[in-house]
């Protein structure tokens, strides 16, 4: 489609996108007509395009949620909620038809049904809704033997500084796109939907590079200015699917992620200076490369040693201690910055809202989260506030809804 | 460039955008070679670029402040800050060469003086930091004659539930990119440089629409889910300099700016049908056209009746009650919704930051206030919560620093 093309005035083709037609599209170009509106004259934007990325839309049914092996887009929110006193089986599974609708209308580009703001939804830009179960809500849905052994609270760690108000959950929504508002948009429906289900429990929120900033596929970086991300298994690879998907019992095509709010105090990190900061993770700051190489791809060589014999990759370094000895641990990290100015009785703080993606949470996530505890330079300026553990739920088929499987039985 | 070139490794081309180049770059493509990286392969992005946008530096020398005429860009944060006791003119001065140097450097794509993560300035992203003094900072600078009668708190308005902590400040920093990355770390880097000559005050961060999810030029939607900004003159329209720019004194070249913060009660909106809000504004929700008209940019018809005799466009409309008689009232409105969690004790909040730039306060701005003040639908769902007035410094040269007009006299 040609830029003139996007300026068209958009009665009739938005119609068409907001009934429907946009379900099928899946790629960029080919729905930016059905929300390019009247072009106004204010603009001075030269980088900019058709809106060609708004149009994106995930799938919404199969053996797998969305939001899992997508990129993370620009804009993260995690909402969790409990269940009320004496919800019943029959309320989860309202609870999550109504969810699953939303996520499949919202992730299309459509209101959700009873959207008062159906407009706000037009542009999914990417947007991914997946749901999760705590405890609680696995075994209200298929009693005790459903719920696996991991699924519970983290072990305490020596780090750890836990605040209840960011911690558990009966049920986590995660939704990510390229478009804050879409975002908003989309938390407020699912919030309002839980209504007289489920009650708030926490909301956070938080960023990564945005849509058109860098190069597509450039590894994020966090507030500290690292490059973060770069030994996450490629999606495409085998181990990818190896280390995320669960392949047996009803969470098959499921997973488990773990949340992490980890505070990092930037005023004290401002005080190390490049070359501490560089030890403190093993890789150089600039490329992301680690200390023993040259681009950040390079594999790290934990056995190099300087002219005096000591390691270049210090032993505490963040990058060898997280490092897992068996690749049967590996996780799939997907972090979002914070950055919260103060308001009300709350102070600013920054950091990082960990999300790490497994298979098995005690088998691969605990044992690094542990070494880590144990020993890690990043310790001196990241606090872990908040912790939570949920069973992403598998997919579902284009009529049905999450947690289908096990609420149907 | 291609897509090809945008993925070749960065380490010279890096150096080559960090010593200066992009400084000359202020369109698009051209830069972004300069911080494309290694292609990591776990993204799934069809509809990403090769990082055009994050390319885009907005110049800092001229007549005027970048952030005034450009969009607004997807992400806005405001700063105020407070003169600490005792400040002297050179120390206001030193403040505002430091500052200038950052705003300078950072609108070019580079790390600030003494930035611990100049990586995080890589991209700007359009980004502009502009700069206003509320009327402390003005009379320090050049005495009670230099500040204009407008400098001031706003009248009470009836609807006001003002707190403080959202409002007044002695010196502003508006600062807008399309990265929420770039956003942040130039926050943070001009409250460092603030240290010991300024303390913080107030810090408000809202969002926009991304780059890439609209065509270019829609203009924004608030949180109701309105088309908002529909009326603003063009830019390039001579009426817009005439409205903007102050004309004669110190301030020449500079203009004003109102910051609103304004809560909006998306419960109690909820409750209201489509056609209750629609007359509320006098427009349609889907394509923002006034209740006269068909398309968004069609002049609306305040005499129009329907069959009964009453008027199409409600008397106590936002758009009739907020549209100025006499042109010369004209204001150039910049909002940025905001949605901000619980945290703390503080309550969940969502609203607009309501931005308003005119050459004078009083003769723009207060009337439109106090004619809303005293009748519009919308009051019934939105609340002011915070208010600031600032004189926004005209431009300086390359070499020059914001306020040296009146600080070198
Ligand atoms: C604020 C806290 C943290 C920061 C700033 C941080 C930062 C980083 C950075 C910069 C890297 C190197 C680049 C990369 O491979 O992505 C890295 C790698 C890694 N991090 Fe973290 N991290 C944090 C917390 C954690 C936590 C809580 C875990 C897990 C419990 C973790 C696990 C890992 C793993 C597994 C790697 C890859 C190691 C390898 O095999 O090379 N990190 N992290
Ligand atoms: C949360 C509060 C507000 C909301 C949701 C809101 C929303 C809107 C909407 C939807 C429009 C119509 C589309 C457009 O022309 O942009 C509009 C127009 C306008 N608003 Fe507001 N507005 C708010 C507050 C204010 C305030 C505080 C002022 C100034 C004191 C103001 C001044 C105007 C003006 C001058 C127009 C254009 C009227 C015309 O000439 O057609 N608005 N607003």
């Amino acid at each position: 489609m040609s830029p003139a093309d996007a300026t068209t005035s958009h009665g009739p083709s938005r119609r068409g996108f907001l009934t429907g037609s946009a379900a099928a599209v899946g790629v960029a170009t080919g729905a930016a007509g059905g929300y390019a509106a009247a072009r106004a004259v204010q603009v001075d934007e030269p980088g900019d395009t058709t809106g060609a990325n708004g149009g994106r839309a995930a799938a919404f049914a199969g053996a797998h949620q969305a939001g899992i092996t997508s990129s993370p887009g620009a804009h993260g929110t995690f909402l969790a909620f409990d269940l009320v006193d004496g919800s019943t089986r029959d309320d989860l599974r309202r609870l999550m038809r109504l969810w699953s609708d939303d996520a499949r209308r919202l992730m299309a580009g459509q209101g959700a049904l009873a959207d008062t703001e159906p407009e706000l939804a037009a542009a999914p830009a990417g947007l991914t809704v997946t749901f999760g179960w705590g405890r609680a809500a696995t075994v209200l849905a298929g009693g005790e033997d459903a719920a696996p052994a991991w699924l519970k609270p983290l072990p305490a760690f020596s780090i750890d500084a836990l605040e209840d108000r960011w911690s558990d959950g009966d049920l986590l929504v995660m939704i990510h796109a390229d478009d804050p508002v879409t975002v908003s948009h989309a938390a407020r429906m699912i919030t309002k939907d839980a209504t007289s289900l489920a009650v708030h429990r926490w909301h956070q929120t938080g960023f990564r590079q945005a849509y058109g900033s860098h190069a597509s596929g450039t590894t994020m970086r966090n507030l500290f200015g690292q490059v973060d991300g770069t030994t996450n298994p490629p999606v495409a690879a085998e181990e990818f699917a190896r280390r995320v998907w669960i392949s047996d019992g009803w969470l098959t095509g499921g997973t488990s992620f773990v949340l992490r709010r980890i505070r990092m105090d930037l005023a004290v990190w401002d005080q190390v200076d490049r070359i501490g900061r560089e030890n403190a993770v093993g890789r150089t700051l600039d490329t992301g490369a680690p200390l023993t190489g040259t681009v950040e791809h390079d594999e790290p060589d934990l056995d190099a040693v300087d002219a005096r014999g000591f390691p270049i990759i210090s032993d505490v370094a963040h990058l060898r201690r997280a490092r897992p000895g068996d690749p049967a641990q590996r996780i799939v990290r997907m972090g979002f910055n914070y950055d919260e100015p103060a308001r009300g009785g709350a102070e600013a703080e920054a950091g990082l809202l960990f999300g790490s993606v497994q298979a098995d949470v005690d088998a691969q996530f605990v044992p690094i989260q542990e070494r880590l505890a144990q020993a890690d330079l990043l310790n001196v300026w990241t606090t872990p506030v908040g912790s939570a553990v949920f069973a992403i739920l598998p997919g579902c088929s284009q009529d049905g809804y999450l947690g289908d499987g096990l609420l149907e039985g």
